[in-house]
């Protein structure tokens, strides 16, 4: 890490412990240069930073300062999960609502994908025909299953720098996150196995437990911390659980992140059971902070966490690269995929190689977190100035998604199909459990309309919203 | 169809039909052109086109006459099925097997895969760049599942050109045939079901049904002409079959080819019981005779038939795209398709589109039907000689495998390691049932080998036999 980023990190965590309060001045350029014998310009350089991430504001003649999170006091509150194990069943749903939300037109606020406008994709298919060139037909039969080996090794390198300790013979490359964590599923369960989940769940987690006929476990989450370590530990001792499919950096629907000391708790509990953790990280590298979040693999000494990510929502979406650092259960993974995908296709395993042995990876990825952290504090501001009162709102510290809790009794569905009139597509509560109970609640992606469709689009949605809330209260 | 192609296919069906039998004269050049009123070159291109396809060879000075096939008398006889349904056990011993065969030196006879070099890699290499150049980067959202458009159109033509109306709404683009069959099988039945397949089975079929917890019903076949109608009729009387996973053209291993109207017998027979029909042709386009084999699909009117077919054992190897025209079942394997691996890379669609775009798909297709063709006579001729004389082999009109029946009492996985320690993989027949019936039979890939290696390894692998069979004479 740079001088400039470890300066940043102290401040951020002087803001975040409270030491710093919003509104409250940072100390002088010149003070801080003086007490830490740096350079002007590495000082300046930390600010920047900060001021990008959202953290500080200028204000002209009078140095930075703390910016204060409007919305912080209305950020939705833990969410209750169901009291039992329950059969899955919201395919149908998931696939109509998302169905109704394509076309070119449509500002796609319910999309699950960031805009692949902010992504290298003409370099990322250069290095693809560059990697075609060199390619010895041979290679196309040695690197299916379980993937090319350099590439393998590549991400056994991240790892190693995000503090997981994966070698790549554990590493099995697969078609995007998605197998990954639907291979994992299959090595650790059966049909009407149950399996802890977390309570609002990202839809494809529930779509998965629905085709392979596996009963889902809620577990209560906070919608900043995520997974409750309490709540996780009852269901344990109320259930049998076979498995439990958690995401602890920048949750999807919720945004949340685990602190690490809950992350370290969560794999000394699962480990100490011998109860496999599938933990999906695919928004990990989406950090608006100064580094990346640790996975709970991190912690993982004996093989009980199935690591599942890939480059989809941080590098090349659409190119369906994903994987599974899959722990003690890396054969039986391997093994899944072979007798039923077989393997990845090796001109995209080449391609993604190619690019990242160029470099640039990091460049981009710090552009991205910086595009996308600017997003969310429009989208943020937006939402505190036209949406009413009383919705709250999550202020997530990474990822591309908010979670708005809208006024009780307020029908996301219909403000669905009310937004959907008008061009606009969102993700209703109703696609984030087994039993639709959020049905108050939706999810708005702030990383896929670009800069100037964004506030409009809010703002629209804003009004329906208004409209709406009337209309309950006047029935 | 051009003027040869129609007059080489005439005489191929008059070979067939024994009206012009093996050692018999062809009909004179001239003759041909005045009782045909033909250019002299087309009469000639079809007569080339024959003798490329092993019918019938040139005598200097007399004329083309009819090819004898020394081996046809010695094939395997027709396959007796398992009598009871069986739960599947191979996946181990599959993966044992086909595990220890990599390797750069060994002649791989044992492989799965016609060797790459068959194919146009460059050419498809240049095509995706191509493609990528041109690409939106929108596109890579919008051609996630079911598949980019003009791709699936693509498909549907060449679908209409075999006989078969599929729209292409019907077709779910797929990682590879693989991931089709294993959606379209996981479409229609459900854990515990029983499932008809063929008597000796491709592997993967096996696999696949280990992998669902299905029960295996083993139909009888016979070497050439594949299932036998009377023995699935006793079978589905006897056994309450979900579903039928057959190979109807070039089955693996056995390389039968079903007559036109078994397929139609077969596919009424199962449309009146509204048994699903999973048809695996991945080999179809590799025929050797004059015109592609129709699938059973065209055949199908009430949408009983899940086709699946890839374009990796005729065009690109290694780049997984396959897919399926799942009839009534289409949009149920679009959303299997969906909560699974989500859809197949974007890059690779276009890539594999762009290619078929510029044109010289059938041109490379002829090529490499006519080297398969060249390799498989060839392997025939080397076996004829060099094998004991009890062997017996099958003569595939296409794709590019021999079964082969060795002294009973002669292991395959002896034979098998004994060929390894001389760098040569086979596939043993353990391999091809769930109950490793066929210990005396393997799989030869004449398809792999280059042609220089094929003989020679085909020599040692007899050398191997004779050994072994002298040695259980001994005992």
């Amino acid at each position: 890490m740079k001088k400039y980023e470890l300066l940043a990190e102290d401040i951020e965590a002087l803001i975040a412990s409270g030491t710093i309060q919003p509104g409250e001045r940072l100390p002088s350029v010149r003070q801080t240069i003086t007490a830490r014998h740096l350079s002007p310009s590495t000082v300046f350089e930390a600010y920047y930073l900060l001021e990008a991430r959202g953290l500080v504001e200028a204000r002209p003649r009078s140095g930075y300062f703390v910016k204060s999170r409007p919305a912080l006091r209305n950020e939705p509150q833990a969410a209750k999960p169901a009291p039992e194990p329950r059969e899955v069943v919201v395919n149908d749903l998931v696939l109509e609502v998302l169905g109704a939300g394509h076309g070119l037109d449509v500002v796609p606020l319910g999309s699950a994908f960031p805009n692949p406008h902010f992504f290298p994709v003409a370099r990322l298919g250069r290095s693809m025909g560059a990697a075609l060139r060199e390619m010895s037909p041979a290679q196309l039969l040695e690197d299916l299953a379980p993937g090319n080996a350099e590439l393998r090794r590549q991400i056994a390198v991240r790892y190693m720098g995000n503090g997981v300790a994966a070698s790549s013979e554990e590493i099995v490359i697969t078609s995007g996150a998605m197998e990954a964590l639907n291979l994992c599923l299959q090595a650790v369960t059966q049909a009407g196995d149950a399996v802890a989940i977390e309570s609002p769940a990202f839809y494809g987690c529930l779509q998965a437990l629905e085709r392979l006929k596996l009963r889902a476990v809620e577990v209560a989450t906070h919608p900043r911390d995520g997974i409750q370590l309490d709540s996780l530990e009852a269901v344990l001792k109320r259930e049998r659980v076979k498995a439990c499919w958690f995401m602890p950096n920048f949750q999807n629907p919720l945004g949340a992140l685990m602190p690490l000391e809950n992350k370290r708790k969560l794999v000394h509990l699962l480990s100490q059971k011998g109860i496999p953790l599938i933990e999906d990280d695919v928004y990990g590298e989406l950090y608006f902070g100064v580094r990346r979040p640790p996975p709970a693999k991190s912690f993982d000494k004996d093989g009980w966490v199935l690591h599942c990510s890939s480059f989809s929502k941080n590098l090349a979406p659409g190119y369906r690269l994903g994987w599974t650092a899959a722990g003690r259960y890396a054969r039986t993974v391997e093994r899944l995929k072979l007798s039923s995908t077989l393997s990845v296709s090796v001109p995209v395993q080449l391609g993604i190689l190619s690019y990242l042995q160029e470099g640039g990876y990091d460049k981009h990825l710090r552009l991205l977190r910086e595009t996308l952290s600017a997003q969310r504090d429009v989208a943020l501001q937006v939402i505190a100035k036209h949406f009413p009162a009383g919705v709250r709102v999550t202020q997530p510290e990474g990822g591309y998604f908010l979670w708005v809790e809208l006024p009780p009794g307020l029908n996301a569905l219909e403000l669905q199909r009310l937004a959907l009139s008008q061009n606009i597509s969102i993700a209703p509560g109703q696609l984030f459990s087994a039993d639709q109970r959020f049905s108050h609640f939706i999810r708005l992606n702030f990383g896929h309309p670009l800069a100037g469709q964004l506030g409009p689009a809010l703002k629209a949605l804003g009004r329906l919203v208004h409209a709406l809330a009337k209309s309950i209260r006047r029935d």
